[in-house]
């Protein structure tokens, strides 16, 4: 089996890879090849950790296991490692046997970037200019870059609770040589595409907020009572998700179904729209939403990517298991 | 992190550590010291296997991890490898990091074996002299060989399906240096410990077939629809086990719950027993019963138990992860 430390994936794992493996595993759990298991989730009552599993089977591509690990919210202040701490394991679908060992830490922020790229790729506008984004954290400069390459973006607008932490976004427009200027959130009304990356517990970019034609990634809600949007604004756009069952229970359209405003039914795949089942954008007025939960085979996918890399690249220790 | 491979583990493990490891965690869970998570179990709908999960954290042994992998039914025929296919991963509860992959079949094996050794050391008669299984498999044998420590045992007595297979138990016995007979199922009266370890869907010890006093180890079932013993046995029977949500689930207690001859009170955690707050047999004409349908939390201390060994030894590979 193989191994591939943490440490070797800033070197091997790109965007573009991220990118290809998101898209061909959502497309593939659209065409019912690709399916996650229950997620397992459990507050352990030790250092206030969350430590869990995401698992999943890929048929099409053979990938087979999980991502185990969590958040250890001490890390950072008790030993200057990184709060969210994550492995991922595949498996050798014929056999059972363990196929490799993957540091998952900075593969779940491509990813995640890699995901509302999809969405923009296949729901904004060609003619985008305008890219929003909302939250100015860690990962917020993971999903602007990626962002960044999917449309011929001319302005990033930015707006974070904390106004102090903008220079994060800032850094990364100026990287791509895109101007960047802060708004307020009905700013936002200029964008595009908007990205919201918060962990917030209720809405900021509210139903004014967003002009006819946009497209909105929510990508920071993952769990029950977080809520980044105002619900109204999915029964105004047209949703999709990276998974419907966990979009309407601890994603962004938990909200509205909860309060009857859209049907589990209103809740379209993304992978439909890759695979061409789902028409996706039908007009250029028309607000599309994409809701990223996050989901195992996202993990699985870019981690069975960068094996490859690795094997090619003579990086991977191999070890008799 | 350190990798212990698989075929180290017949090197390193011995019946003692597991035991002694089985024990432990076993008292832990008793004293909510330890828990397992929800058990993930997915027939993944290639090569006919089962694959999942089975977590757990014991936080007086500062053990947390997993257990992954499953039953690939064509190993053997088409691969030549075993069907049970499972690995242990350990973290570090402090850090959520990786801290160890180990080799999980032969401790499967290890560990479901001192289960009943458990079960027979704190709950069998001290007089015992014969024991009796039901089964004859590859895990009777593990079985087998483990409870043959528990007592001054003088005789062995085994009943199977099919009895061409008998003569892996009679060896087993004979390497004790213990007498075998093989008996049919009402002569198993005689035995002052039952085993049971088959993958029946109905019972074949009856009621009629255990004499007061007896303790007998229920160790096969572990699904829905499985069963080796009467229902109406745990009603006459004071009844132990491993984990009570799973015995009254999937467990050997299924059948009696669902039927409300008994009721989720009337199963005793075995840990319990082994931290004396249980008083377990009172009488020496009591039966007992013990139904084990294992655990992650098992997996994982003989894993972390094996990794000591290993790191002692200087068996364990050390990867910079």
């Amino acid at each position: 089996m193989y191994i591939v430390p943490e440490k070797e994936i800033a070197g091997l794992m790109t965007r573009k890879a991220a990118f290809a493996a998101v898209e061909k595993v959502f497309a593939a759990m659209a065409s019912d090849d690709a399916y996650n298991f229950p997620v397992v989730r459990e507050a352990i009552d030790h250092e206030d950790a969350l430590y869990g599993f995401k698992g999943g089977f890929d048929r099409a591509g053979l990938t087979l296991g999980l991502k185990a690990g969590g958040y250890w919210p001490n890390n950072l202040e008790k030993r200057g490692l990184i709060n969210h701490q994550s492995t991922v394991f595949l498996f050798d679908p014929d056999t059972g046997k363990a196929k490799a060992m993957v540091g998952g830490n900075l593969l779940t922020a491509l990813r995640t970037a890699a995901a509302s790229s999809v969405s923009i790729k296949h729901l904004a506008r060609n003619d985008a200019k305008v890219i929003g984004i909302i939250g100015a954290g860690h990962q917020a400069t993971f999903q602007l870059r990626a962002a960044l390459e999917q449309r011929p973006f001319e302005k990033v607008i930015g707006w974070n609770y904390h106004p102090e932490m903008l220079p994060n976004i800032e850094k990364v427009a100026a990287e791509a040589g895109v101007p960047f200027e802060a708004v307020d959130l009905p700013g936002m009304a200029e964008a595009d595409v908007i990205l919201s990356i918060t962990s917030a517990f209720a809405p900021s970019l509210l139903v004014d907020h967003v002009s006819p034609g946009t497209h909105v990634a929510c990508m920071g809600t993952d769990t029950k009572g977080k809520q980044e949007v105002e619900a109204e604004l999915l029964v105004k756009a047209s949703v999709f998700t990276d998974e419907v069952a966990q979009s309407i229970s601890i994603g962004e359209a938990q909200h509205a179904v909860a309060q009857g405003l859209i049907r589990e039914s209103d809740v379209a795949q993304i992978g439909a729209v890759i695979n061409g089942t789902n028409p996706g954008r039908t007009s250029a007025d028309q607000i599309t939403l994409f809701d990223g939960t996050g989901v195992g085979l996202q993990d699985l996918a870019v981690a069975a990517s960068v094996v490859d890399l690795a094997v090619a690249q003579g990086i991977a220790i191999e070890v008799d298991f």
